[in-house]
């Protein structure tokens, strides 16, 4: 009767008490509360809304649903990042190794590629055998030992939420902005963090591709983070176009491999340092973000950041000559450039259609029960903005076979647009969001200023 | 994939065709969408609503996921009557027999109790030996033999309106106007019917307490019943006490055979005299409304009507001698009076308190597995706006043994207020809704004027 209750008063507009959503939270994760009630009940929940308080009484329901990881014997600063996920989006694997190699504690719990989007296990799960699955202990003691570990959200973490999110997936459910962060904020707040940094994607790759929706994403988790004292920084980055060059599970980690001993796209870099900025700052571990940015700059020059990798994947069983030799990952049967079709200017590049030729090539998930072939992709190094002529190199489509490599070319000629003008690409970090308020995003942050928001008609 | 798509663009306010709701339903009743997804969607539909022509492809939809009972071959009108289900309408039980014998077929299929309100099932299965679970062929050789079937819903009749009845029930999406017109309209349909009566309540007793929603179901159901080519009259009527004396489900068998005699309380006949007039002006049986209750009142005096009630009884395989006798009901094994604890005016009897106390004496259903005490309930003689002294009898209570007996005192102590004024009661029968609009019932139709709009302050 119990959910009776609860499912009408949310249905006509009204609100949970704390007490409420925990009971409500138990029930559904011991089986008490059957889908079809929950179901019905995130429906009203995603129609009628979650005010600030209920979002919060939310998240502590599902937190306390499961265990957490115990990390308050180190001395050092625990922070994570969490990305709202992108196409070419691999920063978890360069920042995890950066930062940990700086002093912060990273306990990192991914997930998987779903739809467009990519997902860092099945990255990582790329490497020849790497483990994602640790209990909390394994991980607590690889945390001591490297300050990082890389795994999946297990079992014992807010199950409550792992149920519903697989609910919400099915019910179309899922993109409800208290909903979200409720549930990205369970999982961060179990990993026992001093401190977290978010990357909330923007764009037509995004999950959310409207600016004022991600803000309002990003300011209902920063509050969550600052009411559960976990200090949380978001920064606004741009998804109008994939991140770096390579999409596509182990294409992404050898990118991640370059980015790391210093060779990655300035982009990706870019990212990946106003995101470390954020955390080192956090921390306490640099005074401020040009400090924070000369320290990455020295562990990725050093040559500490990659070596750091390459002992985390010898801690999760994982083969650490990758970080030497990325031949050692699944190669592609097929590969062919694809160059372009005509002259001019890259007008576009369309993530989502990026992220979706991927999954036709067998790189990505449709349902959770997809099986990924790790190899397949594309590295694509034209740029929006590009002069290109005609017939000249845009990208290179690795393939299991021709009939994907067909696949593949067929997306990137519906992907890449070119044209007269190209369309002017969103800044790749525009705001910065904090328990203070928004605040545009300033140049004078960690990353260089990439040219994105340049002149966008050019001739030759 | 499907459901998924539909469910969002019910949530976001769109409309689905009518190959959808196909789709949808048949897919649902073959349980290849599965309940927490229709349950998704019915909160969608809740909430956003569906337009007229959703309803009418709901309906028809539900309709097409079943048999339907073929009764073209009769060459009389074939009507039914459905009420939105009060406290004490044992409605059904009168009209029915009482319609047959004046050559309309009455083929009706009911619904048990749930909740406060009754049950014509659960009423019939007191009388020993009745049946209600017929198949559609024998509920067509009855219906050619008597004029009439009192069944429920067989496993034939709208598969997929039966099952996400019960999950609208479990999941609090039943207070839909454009779901409940779909779900009734569609079971009415498969009836195979020339034509529909229905009697929708109002009051703080019915489903839909407030006047303007029940014109709006009623309205809308009359336009569905036209859109199928089965001409549709609702009568809106009161349920803000109960209807008539006994509240109980032998003690409603043994009034309504009372009111098959003559004998039956004026409340109760006015109301079985107004919709059993519609039925027989639907039908062409009688020319106008007087003519209609003359006819119905010499059914009544002749004997025909009880007569008929018993030849139904005995084709459903209970005991006939119920009619002549209801001694043979099952009896409670307590009773008690009931009576005034202060003198002053009845200003109330509240039915949603008499009908959960009839739960709470057993003889109600808060699940549909609950099982019903047959003989327990009340007999409430006091009428709203009656002067009594303090001691004067008020009612009797039927019980299983003296702690149902302090049971159902508590019942009535708090369902019957006695003050100083009385509340004005609704009128009995306020509204009538046809094709052509909404009209204030007129005193000129079947009925007598039945008191209960006069004066409500009287002195002894």
């Amino acid at each position: 009767m119990l959910a009776q209750r609860l499912i009408e008063r949310k249905r006509d507009g009204g609100r949970l008490e704390p007490g409420e959503w925990r009971a409500l939270a138990l029930a559904y994760a011991s089986g008490h509360v059957p889908d079809y009630q929950m179901a019905a009940f995130l429906m009203a929940a995603f129609l009628r809304g979650l005010d600030r308080g209920e979002t919060a009484a939310l998240t502590d329901a599902m937190l306390g649903s499961g265990a957490r990881l115990d990390l308050s014997h180190l001395a050092i600063p625990r922070i994570d990042k969490h990305s709202t996920g992108g196409v070419g989006d691999k920063v978890s694997l360069v920042l995890a190794p950066l930062i940990a190699c700086l002093g912060v504690a990273v306990p990192m719990m991914s997930g998987r590629s779903l739809g467009h989007t990519g997902g860092t296990l099945d990255k990582l799960e790329t490497i020849p055998g790497f483990s994602t699955s640790l209990t909390l202990a394994e991980a607590r003691a690889q945390i001591d030992r490297l300050g990082c570990v890389l795994i999946g959200q297990s079992a014992e973490i807010a199950p409550a939420d792992r149920k519903m999110y697989a609910l919400r997936d099915a019910t179309a459910t899922v993109e409800s902005i208290p909903l979200i962060a409720s549930s990205i904020m369970s999982k961060k707040l179990a990993e026992g963090l001093t401190g977290l940094v978010l990357d909330i994607k923007r764009g037509s790759g995004a999950f959310l591709p409207e600016l004022a929706r991600g803000i309002e994403l990003a300011e209902l988790m920063v509050q969550l983070g600052a009411d559960h004292g976990c200090p949380t920084v978001a920064l606004i980055t741009a998804m109008d176009r994939p991140l770096g060059r390579a999409v596509g599970n182990s294409l992404e980690v050898e990118e991640a491999i370059l980015t790391l001993k210093g060779e990655g796209p300035p982009d990706l870099l870019a990212v990946t340092y106003a995101l470390g900025a954020e955390m080192l700052v956090l921390g306490g571990i640099a005074a401020n973000h040009d400090a924070a940015r000369r320290s990455m700059e020295h562990a990725i020059s050093s040559g500490r950041a990659a070596e750091r990798f390459a002992q985390i994947i010898e801690a999760q069983g994982g083969n650490p000559g990758v970080v030497e030799d990325p031949a050692v990952l699944p190669q592609a049967n097929a590969c062919e450039l694809f160059t372009a079709p005509r002259r001019g200017l890259i007008a576009r590049i369309e993530p989502r259609a990026i992220g979706r030729g991927l999954i036709a090539l067998g790189g990505g998930r449709t349902t959770v029960d997809d099986v990924i072939e790790p190899s397949v992709g594309f590295v694509i190094t034209a740029r929006v903005g590009d002069w290109v002529e005609a017939g000249e190199p845009l990208a290179t489509i690795f393939a299991r076979d021709s009939h994907g490599v067909d696949t593949g070319r067929a997306t990137l000629r519906a992907a890449i647009s070119i044209g007269d003008e190209a369309e002017l690409p969103l800044p790749l970090i525009s705001h910065r969001v904090t328990a203070d308020g928004v605040h545009a995003y300033s140049a004078s942050g960690p990353g260089p200023d990439i040219a994105d928001a340049g002149p966008v008609t050019r001739d030759r």
